[in-house]
């Protein structure tokens, strides 16, 4: 579009006071780069993703949700270093000029940006293939963010919320682009567990958010920790809706390899026991035990203490 | 494209250590986050653009030179700031897994970041239609940055480089993709004047990059300052290339819309201009003095002091 157009678009849309205000800028959009005041005594934490019409989420989804879990996705990386958000960037790239779109598009990030304290610091808008990139940036106390490769023998395993929500959510969603059922909420409006992950900090000696599902995200801890895991399939967490709504096997499947439910997994030390309970309640956010690290590499599979094969159609790699 | 292929990807091509060293990460690409330590007494300068194949670069240039074209448009927005660059993050969308526009890609952003010190944070990879959102951050003194709302009247307006020359090498990339001219490789290898606009701290009132045109660019100048100018035509730079290139009227039009030159367009208090002569000559680097800044609202144009109207066909929007 024209850079006369794309000025107005961005004015009316993407200066709104409420994307400004949850968190200070030195200098906002409107100059060739925004300026940002990182507190002293703590490292920027950033992440960057695109997420494509088609591919990550489908282009007649309403477009508040598309905004809501655009940023969603990306705030899961900052739970999952235990980071506290303060500001995105947003590259929109949108085949015309659709007002209906753009106010649902600034809706739900307005929305997300008063949920979680995070500003809009700047971006652009371009002409082409719908697609969204977002970058966060976050702070956390120097030296304290939770790592991947920091897992230890004898931690144990958990995960927040439910598992395969997200992937049960599509199918409700790809039947109806506007569907409003729990599971749907689940895909289109992920949770990102930013409280838990700083309440991490100190605790946890890794953690990562199950983005790709959770067999590949624990692969990843487990990879570069240099250290192996087992996990207990009659833990994983399956939600009453997601049970309701496909059949048993399949639902253990989606809760391995389902991915984009944006919960966290992570591994803490045994002494945690009673402080993650007492967490889980307090918060009202279920929080599983489904393993243990251990020395011996890889990822297995147990049911009720009994050793189970890797299913092949898991997309499980071995590392 | 597969989780597993986006990693092995990822390492190949965008783990390389080149890309990594040139300014230290706490955390680099490979975690949920990037963590990212910000020197005290400087405030992080952000910017984040997309370009859109067929839209910003033509899908058939070299790869190098769509890495190259794409990371200097960013980085001339921290040299607008006069900010240093830190690092980038760099979201690819691919339509497929081709190796041999990777290699290329991959080598311009090592060029790229040896020659401005810029190093690769995160980001990701994504299949869709060819395009690229890179975010740059940088650091500049606290309350230091070169911002558009400062120019004083009196003020002499100046640009640095010739312009006009990549709205003509586009056209020589336009007969020939792979073009080597000098008119090309100002389209495809823009400099972003990062040294320059360092240099202006404490010194220049204002600055922006010309991206948009030199009228354009200097009309945001004038409206955040709530100042006006008057332009020198027959001061406007115009290379021999260009000018062996195109007829004299199309010069002066591409000089004044063209855009996407990267130069800066920057004002200067009086009391410097030995200072930035000595500048220019130091740096083998044209910094021409094209007009002033004046208390009346508005840009204006004249040739040898002869008031001239505004053409109609440069796109110029009365603010």
């Amino acid at each position: 579009m024209s850079s006369t157009g794309e000025f107005d678009l961005i004015k009316r849309y993407f200066q709104r006071p409420q994307l400004q205000a949850p968190v200070p800028m030195a200098l906002g959009p409107g100059d060739d780069c925004a300026l940002l005041d990182i507190p002293i005594g703590q490292q920027l934490a950033i992440s960057a993703d695109t997420l494509v019409a088609g591919i990550h989420f489908l282009a007649d989804m309403p477009a508040a949700h598309i905004a809501q879990r655009c940023l969603a996705a990306n705030l899961s990386d900052l739970a999952a270093m235990g980071a506290k958000p303060a500001w995105f960037t947003l590259c929109l790239t949108l085949p015309d000029y659709n007002e209906d779109f753009l106010q649902g598009f600034s809706d739900g990030l307005v929305h997300m940006a008063q949920t979680y304290g995070i500003a809009l610091a700047g971006g652009d808008t371009t002409r082409g293939p719908l697609a969204i990139s977002i970058q966060v940036m976050g702070w956390v106390p120097t030296g304290q963010a939770l790592q991947r490769n920091g897992a230890q023998v004898g931690d144990d395993v958990y995960v927040s919320g439910y598992l395969g929500d997200a992937a049960g959510g599509l199918a409700c969603v790809h039947e109806d682009a506007a569907a409003t059922s729990y599971l749907a909420q689940r895909f289109f409006n992920p949770t990102p567990r930013l409280a838990l992950g700083q309440w991490l900090l100190g605790k946890a000696n890794s953690a990562i958010d199950v983005s790709d599902g959770l067999l590949q995200d624990l692969g990843h801890i487990i990879s570069q920790s240099q250290v192996g895991a087992t996990l207990s399939l009659e833990q994983l967490p399956i939600s009453k809706e997601l049970a309701a709504k496909v059949p048993a096997t399949e639902q253990e499947q989606l809760a391995l390899a389902g991915g984009e439910d944006f919960e966290l997994c992570f591994t803490l030390p045994r002494q945690w026991r009673p402080a993650i309970q007492d967490y889980a309640a307090l918060h009202d956010l279920p929080i599983s035990r489904i393993g243990q690290i251990e020395p011996t590499a890889g990822l297995r599979l147990e049911r009720d203490g009994q050793a189970i094969p890797m299913p092949d159609n898991l997309g499980w790699q071995h590392f």
